[in-house]
């Protein structure tokens, strides 16, 4: 196996450091905008690792890259702008392709998120190549849960709800958002997305539906809204169930962040000319806010992805169970240098490619973490020493 | 009188109408650093009125449009960022000077408001040439009435304290600033100045010592936050008091965004760089919100802007006064074509120009509001059709 992986941001750089440990790939190509950025990612992680330079919004750009290198399987780790160029980049290539976020909602034109690389399914089946979509943490683990719920734990499932929250502060910062603030705002302010099987897909209000959700290992209580996030889009497709909502525990200050930015128009992505330059404000908040890949140090606390499910166990009788992986900041830094929710985003994707290259998991077209077998997923996990836990409720 | 107005934004083309229906002035050169911009702000006002280009950010070329229209006075009506080369282009051309902010504060040095400029104070007095500073609304008519209230209306005072409160609305915006968000930035988030006798002037956290005014007119009850503020730095020089304060009526929304805008660095004007171009964030924040200057027809309500003084009477007996001056925002754009905010600022400077003209007021060196005669002024104010009020308290 021969990875490209494009984007040597926080996520990049933890799935280097993860990977490095591995031995089942035989290199990995970090490409990054930025050149620099790629060589600190590979600095120390063996010659296995290849630092380049990429423009990710170019098709070509990533296809001759892939050529160059005869990569066998490309990681997106970028922003979910640059979904689409990635994706057809890799295909053109003849690579197969996996990301960590989908390709764009488009609320005025009723564009849900992935839409663009389902509408390409039978090109990619047809080429007998893989795109595995949405294998981080969230979408990803918690697809994996939701698939493992419906085979193992349930005869019938009323509501998958995907749940996450945290408790982590960062000494020192005022506001010191702890994973991208692009990303954040993205799906945050988006109209977010519930499945019904009645109804089908439809979206609600920003932050709507507030409820308080318990989380395990000593989190405690958080405040959890509805978001648009893919898992949303991709259980339904592959499990079954009444109902699918993601709810994020952004906390009342988050959300008041988050509502002023759009108040103020700051969460725009299209430019604003300011003194003779075109600008992004949604950019200029990123820039203005310090980088959460350099925030592990400061950082306290612990972070909690998972999937709560309510229906009839495989006796009839009614179950709730919430199935959970978290990750304490203090390990993840003191084990691997990368702080708790980098981490636990970048660990999903590796162990996808690990399960790939010895043939666990094998599939073609556009897929969603639940398509595969969820097993082979969780114990590998565990193999990675970060193990995931379940909770009857 | 020729007069150069530097700044063709709100208050800059509101004085151009107000202006217009004057006689006192031979002509007025109005100067943007967009050329278009003075252009529209002159269009339809008759040929007193020439459109110029000028980059503010110079002296020399402040002074050489000056030497090219034989100015006498230059009206510096742009951000505060400009305030020291203006002021130094019109010494050098040998005009007299008026703005409506003054020099910025640096809190790290302990510079304040208007140090700068009256750093030069002896300079200005030896030349004969005079800057009247801070001639607007707040500070401008705040200085006269305080002026007043020394004058005709006490034997003693304890405070002075300028209150400006509004019940202003923008139909169909969410967050729409009535004025400069940059210098609503720079007044607000700098620390509160507060002058006593006895410990001369200090500074408090900003939005600190809460109180509710209540403003006449119909505004009724607003909630106030001490602002840096230059009557707190002016008032001091020319009348007794025991205490001066500036508190202006946010509301609890406006703080909520000042504070969020901070909290994430956006209210920073030292550049980022994004994605290869560098921006001040606050300009991003200005770009990013609707153009005050443009939304008068859009607005509802009234502006107050007054200072409020409580001492001894003429008599000895306690007496609490507030002097103001509303302007209803119906009024103004029906009058004048400009919203109640920009036109409040901008008839001081003007009437102040007139006084000037016929001399009724005159002076050397940097001269406050209040170092003038506050009679020729308030008279000359109703005069304008925008009468002030007195309420005993």
């Amino acid at each position: 196996m021969r990875v490209l992986l494009v984007g040597a941001g926080g996520v990049g750089s933890a799935a280097v450091a993860i990977a490095a440990r591995r031995t089942f790939f035989e290199t990995m190509v970090v490409a990054d905008h930025d050149p620099a950025r790629a060589q600190r990612a590979v600095a120390g992680h063996g010659d296995r690792f290849v630092a380049a330079q990429v423009d990710a919004a170019s098709a070509n750009a990533v296809t001759a890259l892939c050529r160059e290198h005869r990569i066998t399987h490309v990681l997106n780790a970028v922003d979910p702008r640059f979904v689409m160029p990635i994706f057809n980049g890799a295909f053109a290539a003849g690579a197969d392709y996996l990301d960590m976020a989908m390709s764009l909602s488009h609320a005025e034109t009723g564009v849900k998120l992935g839409d663009e690389q389902f509408a390409l399914a039978d090109t990619w089946s047809t080429a007998g190549r893989l795109a595995l979509c949405g294998i981080g943490v969230e979408p990803g683990l918690s697809d994996v849960f939701a698939r493992y719920a419906a085979d193992e734990l349930f005869s019938e499932i009323d509501e998958i709800g995907v749940r996450d929250g945290a408790n982590l502060t960062v000494d020192g910062y005022d506001f010191a958002p702890s994973f991208s603030i692009w990303t954040t705002i993205e799906e945050c302010l988006n109209p977010p997305v519930v499945w019904e099987r009645d109804r089908g897909w439809f979206t609600t209000e920003p932050f709507s539906e507030p409820e308080v959700f318990h989380f395990p290992e000593g989190i405690g209580p958080v405040e959890c809204v509805n978001v648009e996030h893919e898992e949303v889009l991709l259980i339904p497709r592959w499990v079954n169930a009444r109902r699918v909502t993601f709810k994020y525990g952004l906390g009342d200050e988050f959300i008041e962040v988050l509502k002023t930015l759009h108040k103020l128009g700051l969460d725009a992505v299209s430019p604003v000319r300011v003194r003779g330059v075109e600008v992004s404000p949604r950019d200029v908040v990123a820039a203005s806010l310090p980088d959460p890949a350099t925030l592990g140090a400061r950082m306290r606390g612990k972070t909690c992805a998972g999937t709560w499910v309510r229906g009839l166990g495989p006796d009839g009788r009614p179950r709730e169970v919430y199935l959970y992986h978290v990750v304490d900041n203090e390990w993840s830094m003191r084990e691997y240098g990368h702080q708790a929710v980098v981490w636990q985003t970048a660990v999903n994707p590796v162990v996808a490619l690990e399960l790939l290259a010895t043939g666990a998991w094998a599939g073609v077209g556009v897929l969603g973490p639940e398509a595969l077998p969820p097993m082979p997923f969780l114990d590998l996990l565990n193999g990675y020493g970060s193990p995931w836990g379940l909770q009857e409720r």
